[in-house]
């Protein structure tokens, strides 16, 4: 058995060795190279579009506008398509758009020989605009009386969730109760995957062939037919190995694009290709929020009432629309029941760069904000947050009324008792009692819940193919990709166990082709090992069934006496090895009378969903002169069920982790107030970085997930969820004040600290010079 | 339907845009070329091979001599395997050969940066030989006493067919017996296709990727494996689209290599491309044959016995060994029935380039020599060659005991009709009676009957897998491949009409890549439209079968009042139109409970195989003085089945009298007293070309064939089989003279001529200058 050991990674060679194909790697001598015009204000129309300088230099094939392109809108959220139009995706944006929406935004192509050419000619472009108010603020932008940022949408709100559970007016009025109100805010976050956006397009055999750095290569397929208004099956996608995505590739971004290109240069192929400064601007971001939480408590610590109010800014385009601030309002009464509760969540438009899916998608927000509120809760009613928690949390056997999860086990308090322990909570706790001085340590702790996939609001399917070779090996094909995290690894050892082959036989084929690549919906929700564990399973009993039904033929045996153990037909009743299964499928080939090439192929619907668990816990030194924070320890706990490569599983967290620990820290895109983004490149947006990390220690507990045939649930995202509450609730611990805000930057702490009396006079001279160096990033 | 119209090409526009793309396309910059060291002896053994000036030039990675290869011997013959050991092809070669067989024989390689510097580098190589005899005739070399060609064979004969029907000794003996004794004798021919055998190897993903010009993909993988000695599975082919094949590349001939150099190299992708040059000597040729048969008949035209000696100069290396001459020897007997049979054929070593298979696979030689002989006989009985032929023709209704192939129809006769009429033959026998001058006319025909595909002889299977888009379009992937033939639109037609989808909805998979692409065996033996017939029906019988029961669950409707029509679900009672199968496959796809994503796949045994009949009628002129012949007409009739598309069934038919024409007036490898190729160029070697052609005339009797789906058979092969009988036997009618060689140039013609006294003295002398030119060439 494969399933639960530490096996490496099928891709390591590859990639160690350079000989992982990218999709750079597919681009033929000879390609075009196109490159994109951004606009140079937030919010307005453009006029005119003047080419004619650009046209006339050297290399320049075409030049196409946004006065150019197919004149109907559609959308580019990497969801599964939905035959009920009221859950299909909004349809905002055109491949190049007159109304602009941010500063940043494509209103023109340059397709040349080479780069060189095409960058020169964007220089030469000249643009007039009609400039409208720009907003930048989500409750102004909602508020506000300008031009609407889109036409159809004229408070710019995309999407407002609404959640009421039992009488929150009502329960409020009970004598006593404590109420605490708090704001709080999370920063634009950029993903900074390592590959850039990068997509190449010719045609083919009647197709546009579209290779692409994607998560998600069947649903980019239907995206590109929508948006060159085209038959579906007339688009096919080719997804190589892929240098990261964490959601921003689970957008149909520029393959729409690129494959409009080709077919205005007849079908040639033309390569676009975004640089680090344009993917921090004009690709995705996650949603900076506005969480407004007032809860009203027992002094005893018990929950009455609960109220949350989410302000999304989603920037220019929908993207994924509402779903991501709707995840983060609908996940706020599971974690701590309560019986009156009143939630809502707005997402809204404004005149930023977009937001759209990124690791935990919504949940890193809301968690920061409610597990901050969590503390905030026990800070006034004097209780210990771990108390407070673990009196409130989800129970055992707690069922979610929409998604029919349930919590099969104690896996939060497990997971709390773990991080407890191995951070040495309680002795920690007693000992940062009573700090004084400039350098403080404080513990805290933060929780969260995950689901895995998207069932029931979306569909959740997962298609496999297997094909026998002469040897005996088999090419598993899956539609769920492998985007850096391991995927290929965790299918491949699944396949091995459910066929009864070993590892090495299994020959996972990484690149998906949608012409040939069985259905499936790609990387994100966390939900390929979980979904493909049912089509691999699915679809190796099949092709098991056809292998035993052959040997069969050839041994003269009882199927029930035959199995297939380690790549060999075995007979049951002794465990006699009567052959391999290469001499079997090289017998069945090649038989003139019945010649026998076994493969199986099936999809499976999933009508799941699991919850994962999990709790952070972080140590902290503060040097509160400075403003700066310092990691000591970060834990992180997690409930994903069974593992299927534990080596893996914990790389994963630590790269969520890592993640979180910029959220909190240091990660924030800061623009002026054009809109213009000022840190859009690696030097000055401040990505958290080993240097900035702990050793990440990381925990499972392996409760057996019972929907799964491997027992897994989510854990891609989940690391991402509760590091960042962890670490504002040390500093809490560390410094009693209470930092309401992402990035917890010396920015933030410092006026906090002085505010609180911490900081005295001579710190605030010699603060002075530092100040005044960061101001200058503003101008 | 689309079966029986003359539908464009599918692959048309990619052809005549440059988009097509062919294994050049696929080479990545920085891939280091491959160039091979041919020996320069016919036969004798390789002592030392120094590389170490080579090696210091600039841009060489690795020298690779006979000495480095793995030292066991591998098959190269495009056969299906079989699991029997005598059923297998000769392993008689390594990857580069220390005996050294012909004069070009592979004996290093080296892998450089480019291929200016291999090439440099293959001068350098200094090679000390130990010589052996050489033996350019197949006779003389199975009487050879001198060193084996091959250790293993000692009288160098590959294979014997012996035939015996009757009692040949015993019939001879009857009184009054004619006897006709004649030898035949056919040249060594290349296949001359457009695009040079070319492979470029990478390795990846644990595997070896080669993508190469070959027309058995699936095959090619296989031995590729026993090259290396390596589990076939860990081989990957791809197989773009490719120009031209006809037989040279149904061999493994350089994909083991390039498979081997990459490993040598890292695992860097490694290019090996043959020159014409090349290609011309170190790839296949049509075996040269010398064809002895001895016809015993009554004076009223009755064969009471008949004997064939057939030996085949097989060159340096088996290839495929003995089956083309044995194809050439088991054929016979049926064309012509009678009842005392011995045919003996041999396929011998010589010291001369590697025969192998081309268009015909050993019949045109057997045709040649065969239908030439039978207008010898009615020559010498005084009867019409027609009259002979009808009198004698395989009867309708005949069995072959062999293949249990029957003539179902009396299409021998119905195509004699045609062909006659068309040509006026009768009018035209009369008419060149009596002839003098120069300037002579006459009208000749040949014969051919011809199998389609293998069986019984290997296995014959076909696979086919279709995957259905969420537009209604379809991808139908195959094994069988598409090698300039017009195979994928064939296919696509089939598939249209069998799934019930319009012809712009199906897209067929045309590259072949063995690790997803349905086994399949390929392009050989005319089988792929007949065979593919039965994968494609069966997988869209499947197919269509799913998409009716998930209309059946959307609509409600029983399945046996529902069909796929044009690709609308309709209801049968009244012919209406319910939804689109786009609809369809777009709703079960997104199906929350129950997603579908639709997709058959088969493997199909053929058990059968089936005559395909025609015969060839020339109309020539002959400039006796010049020894020229001119082709004034050329008709071919074929019954080959029900015409899938009549057009592309028409080019196929021109394309193999093109060939046809130059095997009997052109086309010939000469070579001198060392066995050295003197003719390996387009210059030189005199293809046929359209210069030399009448308009090709071309009929067809669509006798519907009962054993396959489409009522069709083969016909990529037959056009090549009897216009060179029909030629000789035209100039036998114009002239008087039996030509009993091909290709029949002036040089065999003049002292032919000269000795049936048509040429006088003073013709002599003119000619003397012009001979003197041509022997220049063989010096």
């Amino acid at each position: 058995m494969y399933v639960g050991k530490s096996v490496n990674r099928v891709d390591a060679y590859d990639k160690v060795t350079g000989r992982a194909k990218y999709t750079e790697d597919f681009i033929r001598n000879g390609a075009y190279t196109a490159k994109i015009l951004h606009s140079t204000i937030a919010h307005g129309k453009v006029i005119s579009i003047d080419t004619s300088k650009a046209e006339k230099l050297e290399g320049i094939i075409k030049i196409i506008t946004c006065f150019d392109v197919p004149k109907h809108s559609f959308p580019t959220a990497g969801h599964p398509w939905s035959v009920d139009e009221n859950h299909q995706d909004i349809a905002d944006r055109r491949l190049l758009n007159e109304h602009v929406r941010y500063y940043g935004d494509d209103i023109a192509v340059v397709i040349a020989e080479n780069e060189v050419q095409a960058l020169q000619a964007l220089k030469l472009i000249e643009v007039e605009y009609e400039e409208y108010e720009a907003v930048f603020d989500p409750i102004e932008s909602m508020n506000s009386n300008s031009t609407p940022i889109h036409e159809e949408t004229p408070n710019n709100i995309i999407g407002h969730t609404k959640n009421r559970f039992g009488n929150y007016e009502e329960a409020i009025k009970e004598k006593g109760l404590i109420k605490i109100d708090t704001w709080y805010e999370t920063p634009i976050v950029q993903h900074s995957h390592i590959e850039n956006h990068i997509a190449y397009a010719y045609e083919e055999q009647g197709k546009i062939v579209v290779v692409a750095s994607t998560q998600i290569p069947h649903i980019v397929r239907r995206v590109c037919g929508q948006a060159l208004g085209i038959s579906w099956g007339k688009i096919r996608i080719v997804k190589p190995y892929i240098g990261g995505g964490f959601g921003n590739k689970q957008d149909a971004l520029y393959e729409p694009l690129v494959a409009y290109l080709t077919t205005q240069v007849g079908g040639h192929p033309v390569k676009l290709d975004s640089t680090r400064e344009e993917t921090f601007v004009s690709s995705r971001t996650r949603h900076s929020e506005k969480i407004h939480i007032i809860s009203y408590v027992r002094s005893d610590g018990t929950f009455v009432a609960r109220k949350l109010e989410l302000y999304a800014n989603n920037g220019g385009y929908a993207s994924h629309g509402h779903s991501i601030a709707a995840k983060g309002t609908n996940c706020f009464h599971q974690l701590y029941p309560c019986d009156n509760i009143e939630a809502d969540g707005y997402t809204v438009y404004t005149n930023l760069p977009t937001a759209g899916a990124m690791r935990g998608y919504g949940i890193p927000q809301t968690m920061f904000a409610f597990e901050s509120h969590l503390d905030d809760v026990a800070l006034k009613l004097g209780l210990d947050p771990i108390e407070l928690r673990i009196q409130n949390i989800m129970p055992k056997g707690f069922k979610d009324g929409f998604s029919r999860n349930e919590n099969y086990y104690d896996s939060f308090r497990e997971a709390i008792a773990v991080g407890r322990r191995a951070i040495d909570y309680d002795k920690k706790r007693e000992e940062y009692k009573n700090q004084s001085g400039n350098i403080r340590r404080g513990v805290g702790l933060g929780c969260f819940w995950y689901n895995t996939g998207v069932y029931p609001i979306s569909v959740e399917t997962s298609s496999c193919r297997m094909v026998l070779n002469q040897d005996g090996s088999v090419q598993v094909q899956l539609g769920e990709t492998e985007i850096g995290q391991g995927g290929d690894t965790a299918f491949s050892q699944m396949a091995a166990d459910s066929i009864g082959v070993p590892l090495d036989d299994i020959h996972i084929v990484s690149t998906q082709d949608t012409d040939v690549t069985p259905f499936g919906l790609g990387a994100y929700a966390s939900r390929q090992t979980y979904m493909a564990s049912f089509s691999i399973t699915n679809t190796a009993k099949i092709f098991k069934e056809k292998i035993i039904d052959r040997a069969r033929k050839e041994l003269e045996f009882a199927p029930k006496n035959l199995d297939l153990v380690d790549g060999m037909i075995i007979r049951k009743t002794d465990n006699r090895q009567l052959m391999s299964l290469g001499e079997l499928a090289t017998i069945a080939l090649y038989d003139n009378k019945d010649s026998d090439h076994i493969s199986a192929e099936s999809t499976y619907t999933i009508r799941n969903n699991a919850f994962s668990f999990g709790a952070s816990f972080a140590e902290v030194e503060v040097d509160i002169a400075l403003g700066k924070v310092k990691i000591l320890r970060l834990v992180n706990v997690h409930d994903c069920g069974k593992l299927i490569n534990p080596r893996l599983a914990e790389a994963q967290a630590h790269g969520g982790m890592s993640m979180a620990v910029g959220f909190a820290l240091s990660e924030e895109l800061k623009y002026n107030d054009k809109g213009k983004i000022l840190n859009n490149n690696l030097l000055d947006y401040k990505l958290s970085t080993t240097m900035d990390h702990p050793n990440f220690e990381v925990y499972f507990i392996e409760n057996p997930e019972p929907t799964s045939p491997y027992n897994t649930k989510s854990l891609g995202e989940p690391p991402t969820c509760s590091p960042a509450p962890a670490i504002r609730n040390a500093i809490l611990n560390a410094t009693g004040v209470r930092v309401n805000q992402c990035p917890m930057t010396p920015h933030v702490l410092f006026p906090l600290f002085k505010e609180a009396g911490l900081i005295e006079n001579d710190y605030e001279k010699e603060m002075k010079y530092e100040n005044k160096a960061w101001s200058v990033e503003n101008v």
